[in-house]
């Protein structure tokens, strides 16, 4: 089993409606030191790609893409979903669905710093249905850019993200894959099933 | 001067209504190696504190809060301003208002999260009106937590929110004190004036 499934068993909380909470150490409290042996894995995985820039989106993404960031010495670049005077110039756009919140909305990155020659590895922490990578794509591709992969901490695999993504041509490395879960037999993943 | 200083100095741009945009390298994207030589710096600074946790807000802040947590070994608790189903249990909130959006908006972080024992050191970019860092604090004073510091990037000082929070106590260390800005004259410092 890998580490971060491990880490899913022991502290993942299955709520109401099959919500799985890592909020214990992922995406509201965020264990730091562990999440720097994810970013290492990430760069185990992409090392060679010569990366030049890590894309993510706000909020959530943007711990394991920074500490990701580090072992690549690149920069993170992340989308914001929320118009703000505090960016520059042109913007490339692209429209995401938010499950968790039932609305679309429109995420941008400026287009001064995603750039033609950049060589793009794109981290979020969650992907399930896979609106919200495929709006990443959508970005780099809108600048010239080429994705070299995307790091994604956990994949709900019995979801149909993981299939639409990587069905583009983009290999997707998922450090925990979840094959299904319920609040009655827990969490089992890919392989265990 | 100081190396975020020299920085903004040569990377900051001041738009229209006199805003400072520093979204090259530290607010959209990030330069990741220098925002981990701040995180040394506030490592420095506030080393010998016991820090247990480092707390932030979403989104800008979790960049520089995971890299500077990594030097102290500890977890980063970001604040989040919208209600999501991913946050289990009981939440403490904090009202902040917001200038660049005009609004104010509640802020919240877990009751499991944030406890009595912690020595909470708040990591952010910004201090301007000292909104949001009186908001986090109010977070930490409902744990019953001890906030040891806040170690700011950049402090807006022609701005009352500086003096404000230290008037509550707060060990308030800011990595670039900006004196005064225009578009005609630049950015001046500190002990530039």
């Amino acid at each position: 089993m890998k580490f971060l499934e491990e880490r899913i068993r022991r502290d993942g909380k299955i709520g109401a409606g099959n919500v799985l909470k890592v909020d214990s150490f992922l995406n509201h409290q965020m264990d730091v030191p562990f999440l720097c042996e994810m970013g290492k894995e990430f760069h185990r995985l992409f090392g060679d790609e010569g990366v030049t820039k890590v894309l993510t989106i706000e909020a959530s993404g943007i711990g394991i893409a920074a500490l990701t960031a580090q072992y690549f010495g690149v920069p993170v670049l992340f989308a914001k979903k929320t118009p703000t005077n505090n960016i520059s110039g042109d913007i490339y756009t692209a429209e995401v669905y938010s499950y968790t919140h039932e609305r679309t909305y429109t995420i941008y990155v400026s287009k001064d710093f995603l750039l033609p020659g950049d060589r793009v590895l794109i981290i979020d922490d969650f992907l399930a249905k896979g609106s919200a990578l495929l709006g990443l794509l959508d970005l780099v591709k809108s600048a010239g850019a080429e994705a070299v992969g995307a790091g994604i901490a956990i994949e709900k695999a019995y979801q149909d993200g993981g299939s639409v993504v990587r069905g583009t041509g983009l290999r997707v490395e998922s450090l925990a894959r979840i094959a299904s879960m319920s609040v009655e037999d827990g969490v089992k993943f890919v392989g265990e099933e």
